[in-house]
């Protein structure tokens, strides 16, 4: 099936109509989607430029995504025709690991298949992403959008919510836990408003007194000047987990104080390094620095379920497809809250 | 009751003989006792020359003692005159605060009493340590030496034993576990033992191929020279735990690699900073990297037990008192395998 996307090809990241194929000689356990809304996370531009030296030429970006079934193979039994589900960052893993089978599949052993950006085993090339009007998945890799999920605001679930969700889940959050978010971004808003439906008391933590607001909009129950020196040391010990989304190199030295005894920091903003921790902060804390990175389609779903049970949804500004070069620079100043998502209904077949 | 130890008098490090009163009007619940041995930790080193700026002059150091019980308190039940017992790294705590409640004296809320260089709530002035003929303290923080225990050789574990053995049991380290071990120092060599005595497989990672022995010797199973490229490719994601002995500042991120999924660092030896790490390699391991400080008396009890039961001992290098300064330097050129204990009999009362 010919389809049409946006796809960047070069380290310019600009993005420009690409016609492609997608499988339609579906395998028996294929599901052919059409697209209805993709949202846009800092790592498609990233990947847009080849910002981690590992992007092929032409890609298509996209790993929020939320469609309709079009078609099914033959032996897929978890969705129909005409269903709303959705695909985030994996396609496709080897199934049999002790990862896979722990429903860690972003771990498989083999190495999963990235929705876009991976050699794809099924149709050869590599795998292309939802900056597109159609994809095609194993259904294993295809989630269920609950039908009380408003489907635009899924599409930054698949990304922005599991990340977040994940580590909150992995350091036990649940009612009364103390959690401190740094970074207001897309990753950051939906830590807040997860930790929040969680029970949680939430803090956020910014440098800059604007952000008051914005923590207080998104249902945070406190917000923290780290420029106060006061009220950063008031704080020392008060928190048992700070969820840290700042995406650039930064010092995380000011904020382990923060953590009470045994607490934890999750990094899941930065993908390189951060400024040298203090270990003996570390230690007279008993505390730790993790990764998390994103989480298996198990907890995907898991999310999925509790965002439309809680009614947990990130903000977001639609944009048209022929926008995505203006709404990639404003994310690259920060320029958005806190979400961009393509409304595919703009992207015609025969456009470009 | 006037005693005598050796005692730091400025920021040279210099030891020379002090004479001091220790409390002899015992509380009822104190213990009283004569030092038999104390070993020499490398933290003794960084408070005489106050490496870490928290210093009162003069200080006796030494927080890895042994003793005999000399006299006790009205209330004393746990330990009688003639008791082989032992003082690590604290001397008292609040004993009520959540912390200590929960065993984890060394976070107490209201700040422990270190063995030396801390306020001393009972005696005022400062507390002093184990370079000395007789120290007093409250029964809670006297540990018993099993009568199967080598009272020499039970001095290191005060501090160097519990300060590994407490990381090695919060990673879950078992039977079958795979534990590397980064530096073979005092620490090291103590993670070694301690590990393998739990079951573990353990291998020593190193960047001197002359330490294949040394690993050998304690007992490892394995040794990984860090800077044998292929070497360090193949044992990628195959340590469940890395103990992170280390006392300077060093990079980690040749090490993140190696860990398995959710796969964990602990640092206990370098008391500073350590050099900027990869979050990008922590979060696509899941992995996460820890402080440990020392642990409760509780463990430290279980701790005692657990080498007693396994026959678990550093290897020590016994001197004379008048030997500690030698002792400080071969200590810092790293001249010593693996312990220094001081023979508190080569003390005499009317000394110096």
């Amino acid at each position: 099936m010919q389809t049409i996307g946006y796809a960047a090809r070069d380290t310019s990241g600009e993005l420009s109509p690409l016609k492609f194929d997608r499988r339609d000689d579906l395998a028996a356990n294929d599901v052919a989607i059409e697209i209805l809304y993709c949202g846009i996370c800092h790592s498609d531009l990233h990947f847009a430029r080849d910002d981690w030296g590992m992007t092929t030429y032409p890609v298509v970006p996209g790993h929020e995504i939320v469609g309709r079934v079009i078609a099914t193979g033959t032996d897929v039994s978890k969705h129909s025709v005409g269903d709303t589900v959705a695909i985030g960052c994996m396609v496709d893993s080897c199934q049999h690991c002790d990862q896979c089978e722990a429903d860690q599949e972003q771990f498989c052993r083999e190495g999963m298949t990235m929705t876009y950006g991976s050699p794809d085993a099924h149709s050869g090339g590599m795998t292309h992403g939802g900056f597109s009007k159609h994809i095609t998945a194993r259904e294993e890799f295809v989630l269920t959008v609950p039908a009380n999920l408003d489907p635009a605001k899924a599409a930054p679930l698949l990304c922005a919510g599991i990340t977040t969700y994940s580590p909150l889940k992995a350091c036990g959050v649940k009612e009364g836990s103390r959690v401190a978010v740094i970074g207001l971004g897309g990753l950051g808003h939906m830590a807040v408003k997860l930790a929040s439906a969680m029970g949680a008391h939430v803090t956020v933590l910014s440098r800059t007194p604007d952000k008051a607001k914005d923590a207080d909009s998104l249902g945070a129950d406190a917000f923290l000047l780290s420029t106060d020196e006061d009220a950063m040391a008031k704080a020392a010990r008060s928190f048992d987990v700070i969820v840290d989304t700042v995406p650039v190199i930064h010092d995380i030295n000011p904020y382990i104080p923060l953590l009470d005894i045994g607490g934890e920091i999750s990094i899941v903003g930065q993908v390189g390094p951060i400024e040298q921790p203090n270990a003996a902060l570390m230690m007279f804390g008993k505390n730790s620095i993790s990764g998390s990175f994103i989480g298996g389609i198990a907890e995907t779903q898991e999310m999925l379920d509790f965002c439309a049970d809680k009614q947990v949804m990130p903000d977001i500004e639609m944009i048209r497809m022929d926008e995505v070069n203006t709404a990639f620079e404003r994310l690259e100043n920060s320029d958005v809250r806190y979400r961009f998502v393509i409304d595919m209904g703009s992207l015609a077949l025969d456009q470009g």
